[in-house]
């Protein structure tokens, strides 16, 4: 690509790093960022810089914010005595826009993973177990429906249990729309299992 | 989305500004940003705004470039007597890579468009006309093949003509790879029109 010119060849190549960005929508990228006001390309860029400095770990459930508690932790109105563990904070954003919720969670940063030789100890499972020092009736394991996601809700599972905290796991089944035919085995499969009256 | 805390939000936001990034995909890229090790981050921010603050236009074809000339209009090797008008950088770029072209380009930004009130003026046909008092042979109209980009290869190609310049214009016909079955009727047609002896 010598037919660029430096800046242009480097803004392309560090936008292509992005994940889901090839080398095509960072040239387009790129070229909508020379087009837009300067002004603007000053504050999506002030906005990089600055919620890497700033952005830190929520001390309650670990999950990114710019205070010492994120705003769900900040709140006295959720229940703060029920934990849904989720892997990542984009799942926790999934679940706050079902906007049925009402207890707290923490984030895990990660699964276990074996194969990528990612162990408890790489997780945020500690502070996990800090915070059921405290009176917590239940926690509910949210991580996803995947190996790794399902390796971690057992590991946590056989962790607390011993505690006496009560512990449960997000069904799986057909989602919503669902139509049977598209649906693999294994799926169907749990959602027999999971069949609840009628 | 008040369950972020007022720095990823923004991020999230300035994001889901760029082109082709919707919400969702605005969320992944900020979380995998706050992942980035602090060097990183800036460098991408810094790609930004040096990008936008050095880059101009070349003052011989109007591509973008941090220098007087652009690359292809500074390489001696280059025909300067043959140029090819395209709308805009990326379709400079998309010709580059065929290798094939061993003349110098011409970028409009942009293409007459009556419907959105873009007219001659607002593109950089006046520059096209200054370049042509020097020694051309052939300028090749490599604008889309859509309304906007047939309606300005009209509008050029009348411009031209009388300076004795000699004015074509990139074939229409069926892809490298087309399904006859899957193409639309004007293309097979202009593709039937187009027909070179074998």
């Amino acid at each position: 690509m010598d037919f660029y010119s430096s800046q242009i060849l480097n803004l392309v190549e560090q936008l292509s790093h992005l994940p889901g960005i090839g080398n095509k929508s960072a040239q387009r990228l790129a070229f909508h960022i020379l087009n837009m006001p300067q002004e603007q390309v000053k504050g999506l860029a002030d906005a990089m810089t600055n919620a890497k400095k700033n952005v830190k770990y929520c001390k309650e459930c670990c999950t990114y914010t710019d205070d010492e508690l994120c705003p769900i932790c900040a709140n006295p109105k959720r229940n703060h005595k029920q934990i849904m563990v989720v892997e990542n904070t984009r799942d926790l954003a999934a679940y706050e826009k079902t906007g049925k919720y009402e207890g707290v969670y923490h984030v895990l940063h990660g699964a276990i993973s074996p194969m990528a030789g990612i162990g408890p100890q790489d997780i945020r499972l500690s502070e996990l177990m800090v915070r059921l020092q405290k009176d917590v009736d239940e926690v509910i394991v949210a991580t996803n429906k995947t190996l790794e996601g399902d390796t971690t809700a057992t590991y946590i599972s056989k962790l607390i249990k011993p505690l006496g905290v009560k512990v449960s796991r997000i069904a799986s089944g057909v989602p919503i729309g669902g139509d049977l035919e598209y649906i693999d085995e294994i799926t169907l499969y749990r959602a027999l299992e999971g069949r609840t009256d009628m």
